[in-house]
């Protein structure tokens, strides 16, 4: 079992990404959890149930093994820790999951449709639409049901390479999304809720327009990710 | 009568939650009032009628009883002050009743619409639609019309547990929403308001979107609610 | 001719209502502009023209005759000037005036729609729908505008009381509202743009909805103005 | 090539510019930028591409000749750079460019329409329709895909004074505008923003509404631009 000390850095990192979900103006009250996952000692830190971001200490921040032993923190983890837990066994890639109820990407998911690629905005960050998961069955739901959340996620995105489209709504629920890191989701998190609002108002002046043609899709996500990326500095 | 002392608890309650109010986003110069209940003294502690937030002391909070008969402050209470006392008398377990102005569910109410449960956001908080009551009619607007106000909201929530459905719609009005106590009342009307804007989009996304299944409904709020519950710390 | 001390008082009360406008989120750069009446001298205070909020002084108001003679300040006044005298000649009985561009009356405006009284936040401070004012003629605009836009303001009031109408909508331009001073202007600028962001949400919901019933408007108006008002501490 | 403190100046101004972009809620993240020009030494200053608003400096500005050959700093200038170069090549008249995702009118240029002039405040600023650009073809997005993008956009406002129509939407991606300086062009980007807000909200409550009467748009743009201007102070 890890001692507290191992573990304060990527706690430090969790409690500084789950902050910045107010700052972003992406969660009412504790609407919202960020986690990160250190792959190489396969422990995963999150946010603990129903406790305010004010009051959020990082002695606070809960962590626990990709199996789900809890290894550091006395309080109850997120609710939704079985769902992050899955994402992480399926994608060891990813360095972090934010869960939001942020307003337009969940007006989307309540919805049941997925956001498509309207414009470069959405395309310098997610190669193709932002998929809607299918709703959930009586079983599931009745089940193990933030397991089951995990597992429709994965299945939604498929082959897709999780970091090419880092996040998906589940339909009547809300979003989800992830990155390299806890920091790099909540960036995504943040664009995931503006490609949201810009479609939404794209939609009420144009309900019949389509994607973006592939060409420009490509263009815009390979000008910012991959071998040939030239945005920003490197 | 009581003393003015034995109610400073109370009339510091309604002060803080009033001054949530403008915190929280949820009015527009002097357009929204918080009461408290204290049950065990059948005392009603409630904001003085159209004083501004930032003006506001603890003495200015009126105290009255369920009968309406005041017991503290030398203003007069909020004009909605006999909506409040109704509630109280038929649900004494409330702690806490809100009445705003705020922005999307008064649109909502100015149409004369219930706000249907389209996802889990609003199934964390309402066991159901959030009904809008019918309009008054002309006798009872002309005759004791904040006294009617009160009674076709209690008509409206019916046999429903009031704390199941904290809120409703004042059709053409606005609306009411309530709790536990003063803070939890006032927390419910934050949701209210988010519920009722992210309805709003995603009914312009999706005009014949239905409300989501029970088994959905269920789980979200028994997640948080009741005995079963499993949100939060314990 | 007043001299400058004569009129301090009512250049202060000018610039304070202005600089309300950026604070209350009414205006982008300088699209507004706050004048005060002072009916006993006959004398009218008003914003210079193009001059941002945050570098205006007291010394920069202008203050003009009910006839157009500048008696105080080197600044020219607002372009809109003309507008405002001929509304104060029209109706003495008004003490401030207020224009802006403010999002959502502007929508109204340029829609070329009145905002119908849709519920009782409407009727608190508005006794009917808020006209629209008819287009201008193109001899109009390329007379003198400004004192024509005044014109069909008071035409489209017609023989209702300006202060039960404290605004309306000037057609593909923007709003006017005023009040009893130059704060209760600003005040009802205030609701205006509350009233018409309300009145789209609820058009958007409820397409075909129409005006609240006459016994409804009647009861919230005159429960907050006239003889027998019982809102607020009087 | 010019020293470092020969354009100290104009690249004060540009970081002056660009930190003004967040100030008027027109980016998220990193997603804007403005360059200025220096007509007299054909000197272009930009920002550098990626760079976190809070954290430029002046020294970060990068500064190149018109045709592209850097000359101060050590950072990579905005991938969008060949876009304000060939605009500055065709139109030496401009101060200043900037580029932006915001909200509303990346809406607009997602769903490929022009923002049609339906009121005096788009007019006070932008005489006649804010154009929408062609979509690229394949072979310009796959070719030097920046450079095609100022080219469109030159194309786009053919023969109008680009000073008369200081904007334009590139469709599918987002707004640029500009103006006599860099100051000038962040001002025209704010009201293009809010312009396509207001015209957003107008076609929700009447689709059919057309522009207003050129006699109008004329009154309005001549009231504030060119010889016979009469509003502000001159």
């Amino acid at each position: 079992m890890s001692s507290t000390s191992d573990t304060l850095a990527l706690r430090e990192q969790v409690l500084q990404a789950n902050l910045a979900l107010p700052r972003h103006g992406l969660v009412t009250f504790t609407w919202g959890n960020v986690s990160a996952f250190d792959a190489a000692r396969g422990l995963v830190a999150i946010k603990p149930s129903g406790v305010a971001y004010d009051r959020l200490t990082v002695d606070d921040i809960v962590v626990l093994t990709l199996a789900g032993a809890q290894v550091h923190g006395s309080l109850r983890p997120s609710s939704d820790t079985p769902t992050h837990l899955h994402l992480y066994r399926a994608w060891p890639q990813l360095g972090g999951i934010v869960h939001t109820h942020s307003t337009h990407a969940t007006a989307w998911a309540q919805a049941g449709l997925a956001i498509p690629a309207l414009g470069t905005t959405h395309a310098d960050h997610f190669h193709g639409a932002i998929p809607c998961a299918r709703s959930l069955t009586r079983a599931e739901v009745e089940g193990d049901y933030e397991l089951e959340t995990g597992r429709v996620i994965v299945q939604t995105v498929g082959d897709t390479d999780p970091l090419a489209c880092p996040g998906v709504l589940v339909a009547e629920h809300a979003p989800f999304a992830w990155g390299r890191s806890a920091d790099n989701a909540v960036h995504n998190a943040v664009v995931l809720e503006e490609v949201a609002r810009m479609a939404l108002y794209t939609r009420l002046l144009a309900p019949q327009r389509g994607p973006i043609a592939d060409h420009l899709l490509d263009k815009h996500h390979l000008r910012k990710h991959g071998r040939h990326a030239y945005y920003g500095q490197r």
